[in-house]
């Protein structure tokens, strides 16, 4: 945690910054080790606080590491933090203004009287966990093996008659079962037709025979998440959803196999991409290749057309072409990857042949 | 849905703006209807135009309702948006400031170079929720009963040896078994001592004889909340734990009593630490009695000691004294209440009386 400390305060000496308020949950806990859903951790040259409200103290006590010190409020969050910047005569203080609203930055500017200058810094502090360590990509790892047991547990109860909404409680709670604490993301169970809607929030639509069924979901586990899609069949599927399937597996699979330290995320979107324009069904591709995985599950790197992103050792991301068809049906395959001595290692361990239950 | 737009077209017309762009995830569901995680509702003097990408076309046009127009982007969310406000000569547009970074805000500041002035509405939008209509109440209703009915459930699977998380698992898995969608919030179990965090994050601790055990959860059903807090015991608890018990519950109790359409939100406040003051536990009472629930968690109005919220008919809030000993453990106690008729409703049905198994 102290080096991640450190390489807050290279920015800081890069920017002249005397401290950095660091409003982000996952910078937070990334840097602090906190988990609670509100405070604001004020990082000086030196020193560190992280400043919290009565319901969070003890939690707080027991989660922060070395270097970081817990402040209990008293008359209000930005009271107590100018309190702060006051005594340690900070002059320019960075913020994230990418996870600050505009209304909170214009009370920051009135309520921070004792701070000189108001600097933002960007998506500097978020940019520091785009690279996970030996630690996280362990967490990560352990969280997707998770995620491989709940789609094994699904594969046993699902059958035609269920609702949806059904089975996206079975996966949460399988997934809570096996020890996560929770969904990574609000999960997407959609059948049939709608298959099509790649965020298909679970409806009353019940499996019926012959539907495809595209099954995204995934778990914190740690802190760390995991995110895996599977498009399964429930009964025979028609000769298009067949042909859409190998589609998407084979771009999947050539993304999967391009990938390579040093390379623009963008090429590996392009590889997928080529694919199933090739077929006829580029329109009907309509998103990135993928997204960065860690503390949220939306984070950097982007794998898309327009990222200019370079993949590197330690990055974390999904790897997930799709094919949706209006009135048809959708199909989607997501693996999660991580690069290490320059090259892709997939930890999703879940069957990608086409199943037909 | 078209006398709520004519309602953000009154602020429109107070502050002579011609269009505003809503960014709030709760205020563009109960403009449009529409549920999805990305979109910006832009509402003009007599039109309005939903503009989401790919991902949200197919459930955008199935979501919305009368008056407003599904877009799907072309070039990015931000050149779309400027083309329609070029296109209806919008010369001054509101922001949601408080539902938009200063980073977003920033972009907008940059693209959207057709509209003359960005005029920052605060949280204006989000006020036009505070007293709901009756299918609103009727929604939240439903989804308490079905909170009671989960804890139900959950009195009878409880029992010494479970751990914090696996009951955690239980209270969402029997949620969405009764037809909930989700969680309102990250379900709080905290057991024994661990009870006296007030938001405790379910852990591998396990419950033991003797035990105070919170539960604090929330379903969302049908897109509104209910939100619940019980506190019982494993097997006979101490002296002191009773006694808290006792004071809690008569502190809800006199809140609950008082309440009353047209009274300050603080009052209410006021008579429950009064009681808890009274009886000598005052600093342990952290947080303030309640808060407005509805499509999100927590909303207006605040029932704290510093609220200048007036309580009047159609509010639905909770109404939940605690008091929280370190080291020995906490009790919480959590209805939600509607005021109708100038009266409040209390909408949570499971009993009050101590619960000891």
């Amino acid at each position: 945690m102290k080096e991640r400390l450190d390489r807050v305060r290279k920015i800081m000496a890069e920017k002249a910054l005397d401290g950095v308020i660091v409003t982000g949950r996952a910078n937070t806990f990334y840097l602090s080790g906190f988990t609670g859903s509100t405070s604001y951790l004020l990082i000086g040259r030196t020193d560190a606080w992280l400043v919290v409200d009565f319901r969070y103290t003890i939690q707080a006590k027991g989660q922060v590491r070395e270097g970081i010190e817990v402040v209990e409020l008293k008359e209000s969050f930005l009271a107590t933090l100018d309190r702060i910047i006051a005594e340690e005569g900070m002059k320019s203080v960075g913020f994230e203004d990418n996870n600050l609203s505009y209304s909170e930055y214009e009370r920051f500017r009135s309520k921070l009287t004792h701070a000189g200058k108001l600097v933002a810094v960007g998506n500097e502090i978020d940019m520091l966990r785009i690279r996970k360590d030996e630690e996280e990509i362990e967490a990560i790892a352990e969280a997707v093996k998770l995620g491989d047991r709940v789609f094994e547990q699904v594969l046993r109860v699902i059958k035609p008659g269920m609702k949806e909404t059904e089975l996206a409680a079975e996966i949460e709670y399988q997934m809570r079962k096996l020890g996560a604490s929770g969904p990574s993301f609000a999960t997407i169970v959609g059948a049939g037709p709608r298959s099509a809607m790649c965020h298909a929030s679970p409806s009353e639509n019940t499996i019926k025979p012959g539907d495809a069924v595209v099954l995204d979901f995934g778990v914190i586990y740690r802190n760390y998440c995991s995110d895996m899609t599977r498009t399964i069949f429930i009964g025979e599927p028609c000769e298009e959803m067949k042909k859409i399937y190998r589609i998407v597996k084979e771009a999947q699979q050539a993304a999967l196999d391009c990938l390579a330290s040093g390379m623009p995320a963008r090429d590996a979107d392009k590889v997928a991409r080529d694919i199933i324009s090739r077929a006829g069904y580029g329109p009907n591709f309509g998103h990135s290749l993928g997204h960065g995985v860690g503390i949220e599950i939306h984070e950097e790197p982007r794998l898309s057309e327009k990222s200019d992103d370079i993949l590197l050792d330690g990055m974390v991301f999904s790897v997930e072409p799709g094919i949706y068809v209006e009135g048809l049906g959708g199909v989607r395959i997501e693996d999660l990857v991580v690069l290490t001595g320059g090259k892709p290692r997939d930890l999703t361990g879940s069957t990608k042949d086409m199943i037909v239950l």
